[in-house]
């Protein structure tokens, strides 16, 4: 509603003008945003506390943080491409006219999450916090790509150790097994091993560049990556390097471990992605869901250790979740580093491959249309409603009066699986019309039997 | 995370800057915001999906729509007032430079609606919707007041009759009680009495500025009322008038029935109200929850109906939630004017109040937090709480390789219940020690035992 139910009484002095004048315009909604109507919104929800449970159950805890943010704390903390993506908010009075900006709607929950960790000192580590919400990025809208989009993060600040990495992996998981998705993979590769094999080929110098031609792999194949390169002015001897240690048939981190050996961090990694995948299992991961592959390039900049994406093999959709450790930022608005890791689920591809696998969640909240007409018999109907909502039962009254027709039209186009009427007869005798829209049979009966009926069959 | 994880593979083409320097300036949230920690947030939580579960059953369905709007769907909206309170969004681009605004936050979820309903004219009316989320204004921050906060509305588009109004109150009542405030008073008064009572004083040329001055009457009692009353230059006779209306013994709506009689609006309002009494009470709300007030002169110009406040009493807090018939809004955007009666409930105050009277879920996410030691014995840890987990108990692993007196400094300050010790004689007999943290207790005990105490214990 429009009056302001907060911190001061609503009343007249928030008068409104008068009551708008209808416009003609066309309408429309902000470019590269959707409105969720209850037909995706019960999915949309049933996800949503579905992965909410499963982190809370890995020990996770709830964390939010406002839309916006100062600028300053958005600004320069995820390079110059993320600034581009920022939506910024004009200040309120004089700025206003000079086209200043204080605030800004956040891009991501890490961010948010480093000043929250700066700014509660008495937060005791390792904090480990889930935090699922929206965030806004003015991109380029397209099939799949939204401006503003939920993201679902786990995270653990301030533990060095690998069990933080197989924790998250271990919610990761088990959240998307809870949602349909148990077949998912983990592919895993660590920052430091990318940057030993750019050194061991004699690039250190152009490892970005390297990495984001052979993040390409999936798409162009090796033959695209080999033409890119060569394009870019690496040499025959850096793609041969290259493919020694990114192919072969035997285990990938024996090979990596042997063609990186003796190159800095080398070793270290190779370690960590050994009790990763170890402790991920013994955490309940399949040892066939989490896979090494040193292609994977992914969080150049960002990342310090392990990274991995979700894949869901089968599903045309590229990855669905990601994360890696990342010691870096969570410090950056403190006086000393703090150690990180935290892993992601992106919401909005895994509702669309749920609503294509007709997994999705699609009943109406009410089971039961309580159809009403007269005065006389409202009370019975309105009775009727009352007495099934107390005892649990989502109950919908019709809330117009209408002939009876247009009533049935409407339950039968919303798809409740029963309706109540209440006539003449039924009044008299106490009794009610139960009607199974499905079976398409109805009986008259006492209100006492809906109830006990209803129990059992709305009984998720 | 930072990756993008939507419509596009997230990988090096987002490259992130270098891992940005530490910043050793003050953090800050931006003004009027808040950040919810976990043990705000359980109790949010569980006052949300209170809510929204009772909301449901009354055949409610949820909808959510985008944090921002294009800026001409929100301004003009809500009077002047409202449009200062607007929060901008810069263009993109070129229009940045010259400090032009297309988008803004929304700051309620009723012209959302509006939007909503003219942009899918194949949603089937009655529409009854519940919407529950943040919205944003950029008013002034003071305690209690904030510039991001949560409105809970539900809304039925679409019926002219009074069981809308009747529905509307039943679930705002029902969901009150569902979060501890039963005692709940919704005072109720009529747009339309309010026009008559000013016409039948002869000042309905001043209308507004009356009604102002009345809704003062809760702070400034009828001394305060009548001296800025005639300050304002009305005449001795029109406090008579008024007062006579306003006041007295009698049952007010037989009252005002009979002082405004032959006014427009009167028979009709005077009878709406009677039936929304009388429905609410057979949709299960008591008669002592709803009174009848003359004085309530809210929704100056937006309601064209019935109009109400709820406030508790003894709790010096103002009004918890309102609500009313508003005829003029939901078709603004459309060819056709549709009815609509919407209430809404302020979350941030009814938190307020639970946290003061102690009814607030603090409790931590997971009851069992399981320690670690050495590799050796990590792999059977992390097996029990995958176990505990499995069987839907939720278990905390301490992520961090830490001294045992550090993990237990943890437990204790966090309030785990329980902690899960696993030393080496449990590791060679495959028990583990269940540490009991309130009674200070410890036993030997096989997983499957855990499981079947801890299930027991848990259940909610």
């Amino acid at each position: 509603m429009l009056s302001i139910l907060q911190g001061r009484k609503p009343g007249p002095q928030r008068v409104r003008g008068p009551t708008p004048r209808r416009t003609l315009m066309a309408v429309h909604r902000a470019r590269g945003t959707r409105d969720f109507l209850p037909e995706q919104m019960h999915d949309r929800r049933a996800v949503v506390s579905a992965i909410a449970e499963v982190y809370e159950r890995h020990g996770f805890e709830p964390l939010d943080t406002p839309a916006f943010e100062r600028i300053e704390t958005l600004q320069g903390k995820g390079g110059e491409e993320s600034d581009k993506l920022i939506y910024k908010i004009l200040k309120r009075g004089a700025g206003a006219e000079q086209g200043k900006c204080d605030l800004a709607l956040r891009y991501d929950l890490t961010v948010p999450l480093a000043r929250v960790v700066a700014m509660h000192p008495e937060i005791r580590l390792p904090f480990k916090r889930y935090h699922m919400g929206p965030v806004w990025r003015a991109d380029r809208p397209a099939r799949g790509r939204f401006r503003e989009f939920w993201q679902c993060d786990v995270d653990i600040v301030g533990s060095t150790s690998t069990l933080a990495e197989s924790e998250v992996i271990a919610a990761l998981h088990r959240a998307l097994c809870a949602i349909g998705f148990a077949g998912a993979v983990f592919r895993l590769n660590d920052r430091r091993l990318l940057r030993a094999l750019a050194t061991s080929l004699g690039v250190a110098d152009r490892e970005s560049e390297l990495l984001i031609v052979i993040d390409k792999l999936g798409k162009v194949g090796v033959e695209g990556v080999n033409a890119e390169l060569l394009k870019r002015g690496f040499s025959e001897d850096t793609l041969t390097g290259l493919w020694a240690v990114l192919d072969g048939d035997d285990a990938p981190l024996t090979r990596m471990a042997s063609a990186l050996a003796g190159q800095e961090g080398t070793e270290a990694a190779v370690a960590d992605l050994q009790q990763v995948c170890e402790q991920a299992r013994q955490l309940g991961v399949p040892a066939d869901a989490i896979r090494i592959d040193p292609t994977l390039a992914r969080g150049l900049d960002y990342y310090t250790g392990p990274i991995w994406e979700i894949e869901l093999p089968g599903a045309d959709m590229g990855s669905v979740g990601s994360g890696g450790r990342y010691d870096g930022l969570i410090g950056v608005f403190g006086k000393k580093s703090v150690p990180a890791v935290g892993g992601s689920l992106g919401l909005e591809r895994l509702l669309v491959l749920r609503a294509e696998s007709e997994g999705a969640v699609t009943r109406t909240a009410a089971p039961v249309l309580v159809t009403v007409f007269d005065s006389e018999r409202a009370a019975q109907s309105l009775h009727a409603a009352a007495v099934l909502r107390q005892a649990g039962i989502g109950a919908d009254v019709y809330a117009d009066a209408r002939k009876f027709s247009a009533q049935m039209k409407y339950a039968n186009a919303r798809g409740y699986p029963y309706v109540i009427v209440i006539g003449a007869r039924e009044a008299e005798s106490e009794t009610v019309v139960l009607r199974d829209m499905v079976a398409g049979e109805e009986q008259s009966v006492s209100l006492a039997t809906v109830v006990s009926l209803l129990s059992r069959s709305t009984v998720e």
